[in-house]
């Protein structure tokens, strides 16, 4: 079975703090937190007094998904939440290895996420030093907003380049296409709407325990 | 009597949903909605997807305070809203006039945001233009976050070289300065923490009737 | 035959007028406009002031190849003059999936211009949404703009991974290469200083009829 | 009588080489060059490849308005039109003698331009340095480009302060103010709409000649 | 007597390891460091390598000048250096309340400079949290940076409107303008060319012994 | 035997006079200067004035990196210096074939650099214009700066494409590597602390003298 990470930024703003009362008794992975300021995507979601309220009110450890074009100088807020994955856009960094180098000093285990036009083969080389690598599976927000088929055979590549990575999928993820991502090497699926668009959370993510 | 314009950015973002109920029945001016995405202060509040959120759950008009470098292309995410009042900060632009004709055309008042550090004479030119000036009477968040007393002065300045426009005052408003405030010409006030830093809202407020 | 776009950074800016006159009894595909502001490539070709005085003289269809950092906030001034095409930079999106779906709300035809360096594979997924690939067959402006041999290969690659979408080639084409980019695929040509350096643009274009 | 200097940005673009001979032949200043890359105003006049045709096609000397954030790197191609002067806004500088010293080796005249809202005052320090300051006496372009009549007063206090710089009034400049100008001590206008709406240039210009 | 702030950014690179000794016996004040990146000063000094390796080889207190358009992350780096004095430059910052309070808690003195264009009267409010204010005497660097005599009346405005702060004067500084300086308030001296042109460190440190 | 390139980035800064005296005499191809400005990677190494003093203190030739985003301006600084090579970072350019031939002007050779995720293949089309490749063995600086053993054959397939261009290596190189990269085609070694973290520079020169 795959382990699952629904994401706030999917939660109904008005209803944050139940949502979380509720989450807490369900077995998930973490709680997903998007984390975007305009600079790398045309959104906004939250800052750090919502993340902050949210860190004390949730039992699950939280993963950190930095949409940002400057990614690090947030690390100083994010540690001390004790992270348990932090992941920064590979198109974002010039230096990948030092970034992932100062995650793992928050304690958190450090990633890349790869937007879908990004081939995964270019960052081989930092095989050593990726717990986990994002493969976004569909673009952010709005319209484009659907599951990208042909990201599956991109799952497959970073699994077999990657075989001591965890490989997340993101975007779009829906119980229809969790298997085939399975099967292709995605332990880990963030899910958003496949979640949240349900009045029963718990019976949205049973529906991912498939087969 | 003053009108208040309570802040949303200090209501416990897990029980937004709630405090807006209570808010409803409330006799508030608008509910104040700060937008901040780094540019321009350090800091994030919250984006479109929560605005959008809020602006359906209200019944009040709501002000916007866009703490933001480049603010002019939020007025399009903005205007469906049908907002009250929009502020830039005056810091921000280059050429003001042509902002406030952008903010007009949504059909909100249209206003200027000043830091304490700026001098309110400057824009004494755009006097016909200003529907609002938002005196900053602390800076924002944090340590800074205290009522500056020089800037009863500046509201003093503002009031009367700007007899037409409402004078607006945010940053550390409490019962305390509200009299000196009211007597030096604002009208208006934000109020944060000093609303919702209480259990009972409601009493909160009144203690702003005064005298 | 390949359809012909001249190209209006290429016209004598001293005879905008007269050279758009003459364009309209010729039997061109669209008026091709790029925009610069120096923050994509080190230049400016015009302003909405010439483009919109272009757009009311003209009666062929424009077509846009924005050459920007951040493209999009300009779909606002390109929309009211009923665009044919829109090409934006792939370089400059972190999500075009999210910028290609903006472009056709504008009804106009959406595409992606690729600088030489950037590998058309990366975009397959894509296909679906792409209306047009432009590859840029040089790099812009000044020495370096010589047609590159090298992107008839590219050019090919275009055509076998995106069946359905038109290619478009920019940059030094001239009556020699154009069997060359017909024979790989290329329908649509990009025309600068091969039409303007002529003082008989019909039978500059005429050049490219073929054989 | 005061020195005029027609603005090329509210030339028709269409016709600008025709327009350039007709000036030839007038008694001006100078050849009125805004350059704008949308960095510091929200619009984009014209790039090199116009300036450099009309240098060559005008008999009179140029003065460049540079609304630029950075506008430094353009003196090196500026500089081979042996312009007349040359004008940075205040505003985008953080060291402005500096600045003025590199205008000076292109062999320029060196100003600053002044946005409505940026007190005189605050650049007496450099008084031996400045050729010229140019008083924005309107916000630019749309809606804000009416004559601000609070500028009258400013520009007195420009020549009060600068008694050996020439004062330069820029916006919404027509003959129904120019004597008040003329008065407050400004010895130069630029002039646009005023010149260009008329199809009768030379006789646009005679109505500046005055009593 | 004024107490004497030499600047490393006049040193002679090539022989700094030597300078560093010798300034080790001399009664100065603080060793004083610009940094500079470009983003605020067309000019890079030196980075954290340098400092370092400076900090340890010196025996002095270090005083900081952040020439920097975004200064706050460099807190990080400089604080475990134990720094007597930071400076930002207020014209860098939007809530310059908020970035004292960052530097005094590096354990620093924490002051703003002002460039010579920037009016003191607009930070009065700030009077109870600055322990320094840096008048800067001078633009920096090439033709401009020479005394400008007009910023002895902005000393005296400082001491008058900052009692209890103490002022700086940097900038073009020599034994000749000294004694002004001290009438009007400056108690600190940044010294750069005055001492380093000098073959004779020492004693060109007691020209400035004075009367 | 392979050419080397001792890079100053890694001199002790309080000893740089001395060690240039040092390496006067030693038989090294150039000597190496990186150019950071927090731009590219987050560090600063030296400015111009540091750069003028050693240009003026060596007998040898220089080679300049420029981890810069924007490194075209400083072309105009470095010019003077008679540069023998001269490296932009690809991935900082849109244009790169513009940015080789303004290298080429001020007489020196002209390369790309390319960060440890950046496909050589992507730059072919460039192949006539290249002087010279500098693949980068590790990422910069602190804990990434650690050979990437994967980077050898990104060496072979440089040098397999681009058989007019020299080959160099940077990053992390030791003579423990230096055989497999020269036999992969890196005919040019940078050398950072497997030189100067010796304190005989002559006798780690030798080390790479190899075979």
């Amino acid at each position: 079975m795959q382990t699952l990470h629904p994401s706030l930024a999917s939660v109904d703003p008005l209803l944050l703090g139940e949502t979380l009362i509720r989450l807490n008794v369900l077995p998930i992975g973490t709680l997903h937190i998007d984390i975007e300021d305009t600079s790398f995507i045309s959104n906004i979601t939250f800052g750090m007094k919502t993340i902050n309220a949210v860190a004390h009110s949730t039992q699950h450890l939280l993963s950190f998904h930095l949409m940002l074009a400057n990614p690090r100088p947030w690390l100083e807020w994010i540690a001390p939440l004790r992270p348990g994955w932090i992941f920064f856009h590979a198109e974002a960094l010039a230096n990948p290895a030092e970034d992932l180098a100062a995650i793992h000093r928050t304690g958190a285990k450090a990633g890349l996420a790869l937007n879908p036009a990004t081939p995964v083969a270019n960052y081989v080389y930092l095989r050593e030093h990726l717990d986990g690598l994002l493969i976004m599976t569909s673009e952010p927000d709005g319209e484009g907003q659907r599951f990208i088929p042909a990201m599956v055979d991109k799952v497959t590549d970073a699994s077999t380049l990657f075989p001591k990575t965890a490989i997340w999928a993101d975007g779009g993820v829906d119980p229809a296409v969790a298997p085939a991502l399975r099967k292709s090497g995605a332990q880990h699926l963030v899910l958003g709407r496949a979640v949240f668009s349900h009045s029963d959370i718990s019976r949205a993510l049973q529906a991912f325990a498939g087969e």
